[in-house]
């Protein structure tokens, strides 16, 4: 009788909102899509950003609104997602933009540049310093419409088999790097790899590669690196910040109902921001003992980790 | 005929979307609230935030759901926006809980803590930590549901019309500050004045406070206080991050539509995160010189600023 009274007593607005509500469903035109994920599953950050942005989706839209996540390598491979979208094969992706600088350095800016911003600066210039308009206008030519959702912030350097003491013990190293930080790696000797996420740690494993940084300490975790990779070094500054994009076919974009684009873009920005929160807090605050990122494992690395700037960083602003 | 070949090609989902579309705004309830803000009208920053978000919401409900914003004093004045809420006066509130710590000192954690987290580790505890449940459980007795909106991330020190030197300087010292921040400065002497933001500018003219904080450059210039105060200190140490809340008449959220819910909700995140950014790409990068903040009188009283923590931060440490 409470909620009644509040209602009849206030007097405004909501005139027959309960009412009418289930007649909503019965007109929203009933939409499937299909989203290609770059992220392995285990990610509940990465890979769970899209689930979590599909569920806000379907809970704005009564569930007329469907978006059916696909994790990297399940429809096409994990770096071909922007192919697939820009072919109409799905009609969402997400990813991470520098997985495709081979294509055009440019997917950088969507992503990130080594010894560039942090996650606040790239997130301030994308929504009110122009970088939006300089992005779409550049994913157009890609048949694509993007929308940023989710951020890393800052990275670590990576897990290492071999521990770095100077700089000449990175030649020849073969470390999974994303992006361009490859190609500043690369003046020094390293030899740098481009692999998905799902597919590190056997490699690492077997010894196809000697070194692999992917995100930070709650992912890494995930992905059991520390089992086979003892020196874990920070920072990561080929990645102070690292913003995944939601990629959706343009023609699919133009031909959504209005309500449904303002409800789409929404969610992305609406997961833009959790991504980041999950890893701080379980990666900074450790509520429970075991849970993150502190197994034994990765508690024995994060004593040995060395400053990677120390080492590397002057040396590699150097060689600009 | 680009896009019909698209979405010939793809065949995939999006069946009759477009067709369908207009049948959606036929039979969306009409709901029209009201929003009663703390804030005044020339900040684009937090009053804005509440137009914004209105527009969000509109668009992804064809116009049906409006959400009217009034500012500060327009339907109550700033610091009985939750009563207005609690009793049904209005069906939506957005202030900053710390106005309320006369009622409760509880509602300072729904907004900042002197010497507390920054704007991120506010977020995530909200977010991830469990801090939202708690902060809902302890509105629920003021009969509102709160969603975050907004957070202005680390603030200043203020403007102060006489150089601070010394702790003593600060005795009598009447300064307009919000929250918990004035009970620290009363003990050091200060005589804390909690006044809204639009009320302000003229108390500092008057001298009927001789120093006031409000936010940081962007707002602060246009709230003229360069004007009138010539010391401006940073940092702010009692607001590291001060978070923005809307507030919902829980019998109002209640007979709410679930599909609306969500889209409330998810402008709110969406607008959280937009404050920030607006005043970071206008704070630090001065796209064009003369716009923020960097006019004549702020660019002079920035070239004067103290390090307030050096004068009082250990100070207030160490009184608690």
């Amino acid at each position: 009788m409470r909620r009644r009274s509040l209602i009849a007593g206030g007097g405004v607005g909501l005139v027959g909102a309960a009412l009418a509500a289930p007649a909503i469903a019965q007109s929203q035109p009933e939409v499937k899509w299909r989203l290609a994920s770059s992220f392995p599953k285990s990610l509940d950050t990465l890979y769970g950003a899209a689930e979590y942005m599909a569920k806000r989706v379907a809970d704005a839209t009564d569930n007329k609104f469907q978006i059916r996540v696909f994790a990297g390598g399940e429809i096409v491979p994990a770096f071909q997602v922007l192919d697939a979208v820009q072919n109409n094969t799905v009609e969402l992706g997400h990813s991470a933009s520098y997985y495709f600088v081979g294509k055009d350095p440019t997917f950088a800016f969507d992503c990130t540049i080594p010894f560039g911003m942090n996650a606040r600066q790239q997130n301030a210039w994308m929504t009110h310093g122009g970088g939006m308009e300089l992005m779409r206008a550049f994913f157009k030519d890609y048949n694509i419409y993007n929308i940023p959702m989710g951020n890393t912030a800052a990275q670590m350097g990576g897990w290492w088999r071999k521990e770095i003491k100077t700089v000449d013990d990175l030649k020849g190293v073969k470390f999974r790097i994303g992006g361009l930080g490859g190609a500043v790696l690369g003046k020094l000797g390293v030899v740098a790899q481009q692999i998905p996420g799902g597919d590190i740690y056997p490699a690492l494993e077997k010894g196809t590669i000697d070194a692999a940084e992917w995100v930070g300490p709650y992912d890494d975790e995930k992905l059991g690196f520390y089992k086979v990779a003892k020196f874990y070094y920070y920072p990561g500054w080929w990645e102070g910040q690292t913003q995944a994009s939601t990629y959706v076919n343009l023609g699919q974009w133009g031909q959504l109902p209005k309500t449904y684009q303002a409800i789409l873009e929404g969610a992305c920005v609406h997961q833009y921001i959790d991504i980041a929160l999950r890893m701080i807090i379980t990666a900074r605050y450790r509520p429970k003992e075991g849970r993150v990122p502190h197994a034994s494992g990765t508690k024995g690395a994060f004593a040995r980790a060395q400053n990677f700037k120390r080492v590397l960083g002057i040396h590699a602003l150097n060689i600009a």
